[in-house]
């Protein structure tokens, strides 16, 4: 019986991963989606949600227009004063675009629709769609629902949570 | 008593959610309460610990003076130079103050006092405190002590950590 | 044998702490290792995980020159537009690294060290450092290896994941 315990408490830990995605910057959307998608390869039952800023990587029109942060992210380094010349976080967007296109690294639709494939279920928050005036069908078929904060706790019991 | 077992399992599960709150913008200081404010109307111990920049949610003469993140946000599809013009960041925050308030979004101070009413418990970081020479005095009352990493952690013990 | 069961219950959730860092500014550094060497200090197993910005804190020619974010935090009360004027962040910075010595705070990398010792340990994100250009002799030699994210999310099986 103890074995039955052990097991099912070692499945139990790796059963369940919920990500809340609340920034819409690349550098942030792309651990998440990273996170998520290597979850899911593992076998884990993974979840995420997008609120705030984040809810800007499955909206329609914006998902394949997300821009890095040059801004405010002193490890760039940039002067802050280039990182706020118009077009520069274009810029800088561009030149990790083109080096990830190098690299063979998904696009975030990409990465997105992998997710999908593996089974990650993507869930938006009802609240930011409200405060922003997005409606579903200005979302991506990829998502599976539109959620409040109580469900996504409830979808989450028991779960590790991340904060991104 | 397999099933006493499994119902202690659900319980611990759901039984508490710690979060840590290092940023004093806005747009990750409603997140973080509405968090706290949802888990703990579905029933978990709420701790929620203020760290670095986001002490200033608690702090008297600045928790009604929050401002949202204008520069370095690139998801709110202004121009960075925009951004960064004096007052700018304070014109989107009034926006979305507006905003918030037709649809009767709660302030954040009455936000943390909701809080408080469902029984969320607020902890300030010490270590910040001295760094940004802030005295007790200065916090608001519903803070309820004012504890270091390694309290927080023993606090958090079993818990879900999410840090904001 | 319930006891034993108790026991060994209590023990597992102390147990790990998994710290994701993703950002390279000193603000969310800080907060990083203070939290790692605490955890470690109250014998939890502590693991860090260097990715995107975050993987500066382990570069040797950037360890000791990480800079704090002054644009983009609304928090730190200066207008906007000062926070980009060229060398404010290093002046912001200096200010905070001033503040620092005279609270005899550790530097950084003293920090690191301490963490360490403390038996913390150190994994830079494989991803990461093919993105960046980043080779292992670039690494400062406290960190223990190099790994992707599975093997991260392998690590953190069971322990409490915080992404910071």
């Amino acid at each position: 019986m103890e074995t039955t315990t052990s097991e099912k408490e070692a499945q139990k830990k790796v059963q369940k991963l919920c990500i809340i995605l609340s920034k819409g910057s690349l550098d942030m959307v792309y651990p998440a989606f990273i996170l998520a998608t290597t979850g899911a390869a593992m076998g884990m039952e993974v979840h995420m949600f997008f609120t705030f800023w984040g809810l800007d990587a499955v909206v329609k029109r914006k998902v394949e227009n997300l821009k890095i942060s040059a801004v405010g992210n002193p490890s760039l380094g940039l002067p802050s004063l280039l990182g706020v010349l118009p077009g520069m976080s274009g810029m800088v967007t561009r030149m990790m675009t083109k080096r990830f296109k190098e690299l063979k690294v998904p696009t975030v639709y990409e990465l997105i629709k992998q997710a999908k494939d593996l089974g990650v279920r993507l869930h938006a928050c009802s609240t930011t769609m409200t405060a922003m005036g997005i409606k579903e069908s200005d979302l991506i078929p990829e998502v599976e629902d539109v959620v409040g904060a109580s469900t996504f706790l409830s979808i989450a019991e028991g779960g590790q949570v991340i904060f991104i």
